[in-house]
C-alpha cells in the first residue's frame, strides 16, 4: 500500500517548526532559517539547487531517503507562499522559481480555488479546495503507486495527524531555541498511542527521530 | 565560578517532561513513566537504588555526570511529592524511601514553611518560602563550592530559565509521544538566544541535548 511520510521536519529543541511573524522576508519565520542550515549543507539538498558541493554522510542520506519512492506531494498553502486570502492574481508560483525541486504533481491545501500551475521540470500545482482527504485520494492517484510526502507547515502536518492518516513521521530535531512560533506536536493527543519510534540517530548537529505509525 | 546545572530532565518528542493527571499513583503523570525507563535500565542508577544489574555506555555516562561535581540540589515542591497546599503533617519525607540518593542537601521550593528533614545517608530537605534566589543562595552555600543541581519539574526550570540563572541544561529526548503533560520549554523565550548546543549525541535509544550558557 503506498504511504504517506513526513521527511526531514526540522523541529527546534522547543518545539517550534518555524519561528513566529512569518511573512515574505520571512518564510520561515524569526529566527526559522536556523532551523534548516543543516539541510542546506548536504549534497542531495545542493544538487538539486544547482549548488556545487556539499556534506554527504547521515544528514544527507536522510535528505535523500525524503525522496525516495515519492510520486506526489501535499503542502499547506503557507507553505506555497506567503499570500494570505483570496489570490490576488495568479503571479504567485511558490518559493523556488521556475523549476521547483519537486518534478512531480503538487497538491497545495487552500480555501480558495485557482486553475493548476504547470512549471518546468515536470512539477504541477494543483490546488485543493476540498479538505485533506480529497487532496490525499488526488495525491495518491497522482503518484501512480508511489508514496505521498507530506510537506509543512505545522499546521497542515497536525491535520493529517489528527485524522490518523500519516503512516511514517521524520522529525530532526534542531538544538536551538526558537522561543516561540509555530508548534508542531499540539492538539495531536490522538496520535500518542499511534506511533513507534523506529530509528533514533543523531548525526551531531541534528537528532533525527523516525515514527512509524503501529496502529 | 560553582554552576547551576540541569541533568538527565527526560522530555518526550512532543515536549512534555510530565504526563497529565500527577498524583500519588502517578508521580510522573499518566504515562510519564515512559519517560524514564531508559534511566532505570542504567548501571549507576541501579547501584545508587542498591539494584544489581543494569547498562553502561552512553546513557549511564550521562547519569554519571548529573552527580559528578555537585554538592546540592534544588527541586520543586512538586518533586518532593503529591502533597499540594499546606503541609497537613510532616509525614512525607519524599518519595525515596529512609535513605534517598542524593546524600547532600536539598533544597525544596515550596509556599508553605516546614521544618528541615534529616535522612539517612546525608541527605537534607530544606524548606524554602521566599524564593528561587534565595534556595540558589542557600544551596550554593552549601554546596560549599560544587555546583548545585537544579531538578524538576518544568515549573521550576522555568522559573530559573527566565531569571537567566541556569548555566548548563541536559536534555534527554526520549522518542515517545505523550499528547500532553507539563511542557518543559513553555514562556522560556527570554532564554532562546542565551545558551548554545554544546553536545548533541543519540544512545539509540535516548538524544541527549546538552545547552550551554553564552550570554
Amino acid at each position: 500500500m503506498p504511504q504517506l511520510r513526513v521527511h526531514n521536519l526540522a523541529v527546534s529543541l522547543d518545539g517550534f517548526a518555524a519561528g513566529p511573524g512569518q511573512d515574505l522576508d520571512h518564510p520561515l519565520g524569526i529566527g526559522g532559517e536556523g532551523l534548516h542550515g543543516w539541510v542546506f549543507a548536504t549534497r542531495p539538498f545542493r544538487e538539486s539547487h544547482d549548488l556545487p558541493g556539499g556534506d554527504v554522510g547521515m544528514d544527507a542520506d536522510f535528505i535523500e531517503q525524503g525522496d525516495a519512492g515519492i510520486g506526489a506531494t501535499i503542502m499547506g498553502r503557507n507553505m506555497f507562499g506567503p499570500v494570505r486570502g483570496a489570490w490576488p492574481d495568479e503571479t504567485w508560483t511558490g518559493w523556488w522559481g521556475v523549476d521547483p525541486p519537486y518534478h512531480h504533481p503538487v497538491f497545495v491545501l487552500t480555501h480558495h480555488a485557482r486553475p493548476p500551475v504547470t512549471m518546468e521540470g515536470g512539477t504541477t500545482f494543483t490546488f485543493v479546495v476540498d479538505g485533506i482527504e480529497s487532496a490525499l485520494e488526488q495525491a495518491f492517484a497522482a503518484a501512480d503507486g508511489q508514496d505521498v510526502r507530506l510537506g509543512g507547515g505545522a499546521s497542515t502536518i497536525q491535520q493529517y495527524l489528527r485524522a490518523g492518516l500519516v503512516d511514517e513521521l521524520h522529525v530532526a530535531i534542531v538544538p536551538i531555541l526558537l522561543g516561540s512560533g509555530e508548534r508542531l506536536f499540539e492538539r495531536v493527543s490522538e496520535a500518542s498511542d499511534a506511533y513507534s519510534c523506529t530509528e533514533l540517530a543523531s548525526s551531531g548537529s541534528v537528532a533525527h527521530v523516525r515514527l512509524t505509525r503501529t496502529a
